[in-house]
């Protein structure tokens, strides 16, 4: 399934994407559930596919016209990959790392597709990076090779947007990632079903004012999803909920010359081969 | 007031500690809130120092028989400063800072009062150290050097447990700092009103199996609260029940010759002055 949640008069509900436009939980069946958060868990996906069964696939809305909401309303923990990506490596100023290099977002710094990202007024550094979003959809620890993809509820994408001056300030990256609003996150979470194992092998772009900016695959990545999900699980629990985020390739803007800073007005957009396409307005504050 | 939580009979309560021992709130007003998460911003501690005025000062519990629970059962994000004081920064591999240092840590790393300390199967390299933890009581960005003070809800300590192996995997810190219930957190809220301004001039030490291994005062952060307070808000938005870690002193178990980890059966314990003591043993698992 392609899901997503939206708005309609300000209600919650979510839906599932097909090539002919979305098909509306609520529309099909009146007690069906409308956040994505509760639904996650593998046996109540299963819930979600039964009421697409019963539907006759007509749909109910096109995706250009919803208000389109984060796929997870209150997320759990964000774990972060930074350096995952060689070519990325060599544009900027740090080695390549021996294993994930993590830190973490916090909700805060999240934003809905179609939303503004916004550039704050402290400084004009404001970045894009591309990145794979892995979705958990159950309680686990020590996870192991065998066995780690069967926790992921899902995929979708992400924009990692950092504000490099501050994630310079010091030897740790978490303020330049934590800046209100600065991490479009969306708009589908599509299960695993519908892709290549452990979402390899897929394009990744990004795209600032329509021109292309970044470009690589997932296959590209010095971490895998499962080496990742591994290597995590070795010091935390992770829950349904928690989002891991793969790191980027290159064509940010700092490895750029001269850099290259998103601006007021300007458009980001995040597109993963099948799993979609994530696009933001920049809006400065 | 020094707040803390409990639980009696697998009921969470929360209490008052005074020189006597526990007011219980529950006992006062069988209406009191239970849940300290929800009472933290400023009116509603009012509330609590309402049903205190209300009591005749008996005492229901002694503070050694309770069951203590996390100040707070569901944080908000907890944001963590590293390299905050000089005689630290001299006993490890990394400079001085131009910043706060920040980094975060997850809900599941934490663990209450007397609760063990989880020291993890794939590394010995577990580490103490003793921090002052500032609660946060309500929404804010954009903080001044004027009205920092106002936004807090009072202060605890933290024992910000390291898995000094991880920590240095990659440059970032994150894996270290967040295996499953490797941070001591509470037993009190104190609030600012018992306290000294932004909580400064305290002592705070950290004792391992009763030997002091820390010893300083909060006076000798580099960066205090409220600068890092201003600072962090700079970023991102604050609100109640997010948790501000101030860093360590020198003496944790890293910067000695040879090393102090850890292990099982070791009793842990961080003491700041009229903010109180946090103690845990030590579990390896």
């Amino acid at each position: 399934m392609r899901l997503l949640a939206f708005t309609i008069d300000h209600q919650p509900r979510i839906g599932a994407l097909t090539d002919a436009g979305v098909i509306d939980f609520s529309l099909v069946d009146a007690a069906a559930p409308t956040d994505l958060g509760t639904v996650i868990k593998k046996e109540r996906l299963a819930e979600l596919a039964a009421i697409l069964a019963e539907s006759d696939g007509t749909v109910h809305h096109q995706l250009a016209d919803l208000d389109l909401q984060l796929p997870l309303a209150a997320p759990g923990k964000i774990l972060c990959l930074g350096l995952n990506y060689m070519d990325h490596i060599a544009e900027g100023p740090f080695e390549k790392q021996s294993f994930p290099a993590i830190f973490m977002r916090s909700s805060t710094s999240l934003v809905a597709a179609r939303k503004p990202i916004l550039a704050p007024r402290m400084s004009n550094t404001m970045d894009y990076e591309a990145e794979l979003a892995v979705i958990i959809g159950q309680k686990c620890k020590h996870l192991t090779t065998d066995n780690a993809l069967n926790v992921i509820a899902g995929y979708s994408c992400f924009n990692d947007g950092s504000v490099r001056e501050y994630q310079r300030h010091t030897i740790q990256w978490t303020m330049g990632k934590n800046f209100d609003q600065t991490g479009p996150f969306g708009p589908l979470l599509v299960t695993p079903d519908e892709l290549p194992p452990a979402a390899g092998g897929l394009k990744i772009e990004c795209r600032l004012n329509g021109q292309t900016v970044q470009s690589s695959t997932t296959d590209m990545m010095i971490f895998n999803v499962v080496e990742t999900l591994v290597y995590i699980t070795e010091a935390m629990t992770l829950d349904a909920g928690d989002i891991v985020i793969m790191g980027t390739p290159s064509g940010v803007g700092h490895g750029r010359k001269p850099p290259l800073w998103m601006r007021d007005g300007d458009v980001v957009e995040v597109e993963i081969e099948k799993i979609g396409l994530l696009s933001n307005p920049v809006k400065a504050i």
